[in-house]
């Protein structure tokens, strides 16, 4: 049985002083009809990943910041650390330690969470070693704004309540809009085309392949799938033409070849686009590719770090699909995984990976720091796409994007 | 990207004492163009278990048994868990320590893996501190029968030579026969019938699809993927009937009643079984279940714990077709993880699931000692097929198998 993957899994931040007790009212949720499912260990200031389930929100990703706080104070590390977890937060849970109460340290975190309009569940922790008068209660969270429950962790008193509070303030829309289910009425048949190249791993699927496979199965339709090479045969063998076809983006000149003009044609990076992140800005992103000019510095940038092949998509053929369009040299910057440099206002374009790894809010957070910047950016998939000269054709069932690359 | 699924990934366990330094040669063999995929800690005297990359013999999973040698001598447990990873390993290397040499603890190992039949390399590490000649090297050899390897996992001295040393040894018949890729031929369709209940994890499939899918691709051939129900519109969608249906087994009655009977019908169970271990011996299973007696003990045994559902297949649905079948009360034990428990021969069936999270190697010691102790086992496709009476009709592309059924 496979987990749910990482990207869709609603992020729940637990946040508070070192002695809150966080990491037990993460074992109190857990033990209390929650199943763990996985635990990634980080280093010591590294928050710590752990894949659950939570009914009926289905399943969540808890981030344990217990490396975040161990320097004391709000050291530059510690600031860092926190600003990289809120990135990709959907909802907040601040732990209050009742001993000291509301300190700088809960204020801070409250601020922050609030800047970014995030949902927060307030609790105080260890009621059962220190017992809060209703009283306390109301006036540190008047000191917050902020509604307080108290709980212990230990005893598992007031855990079903906060769950209830979680279930309540977790956003209905963190998930975006579908993969391709909105596409697709019962009974349509997509075809997916799916190259086996060296960057395929044994036995697997790529995660959005998989994904969009379950996507048109949720919504009564049938997937084909098929390599590039057997693309115009299996076209050939359905007695009606498919409803869309979505290729892998380093194919499309092929299948763009093999699939009739009469049936739309998209790829998996543009329906990643548009599920995880803001299809619009990703296409106003790859009309800038026009603008650029010999020189120029462009960032590539990739949500995680996965062994490189010879001919690597974002080391190789970017570069060179880049350099192409431009007609003369460009200099490129690569990062991967944790976030963004620091300074982004410098380059002309940021080029982005799929996303795959990344949850929704943290896209949404890296397109928005670019706007911010003013620097276009765009995806691996509408770069290709649009350097051969077919985003137009791929955009075709999204009206509002292919509008935008009109203009 | 996703990970090459665990089952297939050669198996390559690292024995030594405590101070022979295994984790220096994994980490040795680590630096040296293998990438660390991923790192699974078990408790303190479980094996640790690291998906690696190693060129050309592709995904493997080092067992790393630091834990095991803790207790200092084969005490009952040391024992025990040894004997688990033996029965998991397709290849092993066993590391010397220089300062005491040969001990009966490389004595009694060697045995052990040298009655399994088992490929095994044997090095002497430390070789930058105690400089072994090349005759105490031989006498150590002489002793276990072994050709021994002088490295050093600190400096790197002979690391690359038993690299290749272990990519001679390692065995090119440990995959088995193809999931399905041998059915079919280039330009060929099969439909691919995956329900969606509640068991399968929010935006996956569950793993004997995604490598069904990978196996026909790689194949040169087509899947066709739809829910039972939209598979009679799928089929009438399709210019030339498919050459083959495979369905979830739990699926197999609606799925064998819209699969025209010239159509050639398994199921993903079916396939996993002969893929992973012995079709044969678990359609002598099935058959046993029409031997049966009221009262008999029956043992269900899974791989890998999973959150239950209501309706659970091992828990509530095997139990009740075995009990309808019967006409009576069965006396059913369950056990899942690990391994069999210790008297397994009081079982007059054993009912395995498919064991999708089992290498090869593991499934086919099940087997054996199922063999051995008298006892039929089946898995739960087999019998979901048998009991509902088309096992014969899933077994039209085995025509071994299927003699097997009729005898």
């Amino acid at each position: 049985m496979q987990d749910t993957p990482k990207g869709s899994r609603l992020h729940i931040a637990i946040f508070g002083r070192r002695n809150a007790g966080k990491s037990s009212l993460i074992n109190a949720l857990t033990s209390q009809d929650i199943a763990l499912v996985s635990d990634v260990p980080g280093t010591t200031t590294d928050p710590v990943y752990k894949a659950m389930e939570i009914l009926p929100i289905g399943p969540v990703m808890i981030i344990d910041t217990a490396g975040i706080d161990d320097v004391g104070d709000l050291g530059a590390l510690r600031v860092e650390r926190t600003m990289q977890v809120l990135n990709k937060t959907d909802l907040a849970v601040v732990v209050i330690e009742p001993e000291q109460g509301v300190t700088d340290f809960e204020r801070e975190i409250v601020k922050e969470i609030r800047k970014r309009g995030l949902p927060m569940a307030g609790v105080v922790n260890k009621i059962d070693l220190w017992p809060v008068t209703a009283d306390v209660l109301s006036s540190w969270g008047s000191d917050l704004n902020l509604a307080l429950l108290g709980i212990s962790a230990k005893t598992g008193q007031g855990i079903e309540e906060l769950k209830r509070v979680m279930i309540k303030l977790a956003p209905d829309d963190w998930e975006g809009p579908p993969l391709i289910g909105d596409l697709v009425s019962p009974g349509d048949t997509v075809v997916l085309v799916v190259p086996i190249d060296l960057a395929a791993p044994k036995g697997r699927l790529i995660l959005p392949q998989v994904q969009t496979i379950r996507d048109l199965l949720d919504n009564d339709a049938c997937a084909v799938v098929v390599k590039e090479r057997e693309l115009k045969e299996a076209l050939e063998g359905l007695k009606n033409p498919p409803k869309l076809v979505v290729t892998d983006s380093q194919e499309f000149m092929k299948v763009g070849a093999d699939t009739p003009s009469e049936v739309q044609l998209t790829s998996f990076s543009i329906l990643l686009a548009r599920h995880k992140g803001d299809l619009e800005t990703l296409v106003a992103g790859a009309k800038a590719i026009e603008s650029l000019q010999p020189g120029d510095k462009v960032l590539i940038s990739e949500g995680c770090t996965h062994h490189r092949q010879a001919d690597d998509i974002g080391k190789v053929k970017i570069p060179r699909w880049l350099r192409q369009s431009v007609g003369d040299e460009l200099d490129f910057e690569w990062v991967s995984g944790g976030t963004f440099p620091p300074d982004i206002a410098k380059y002309k374009l940021i080029v982005h990976c799929g996303g795959c790894m990344l949850n929704r809010r943290e896209m949404l957070y890296r397109l928005a720091m670019a706007r911010e910047a003013g620097v276009p950016i765009v995806n691996y998939g509408l770069l290709i796409a649009h350097v051969h000269g077919i985003l137009h054709r791929a955009l075709a069932p999204f009206p509002l994007a292919q509008m935008i690359l009109e203009e």
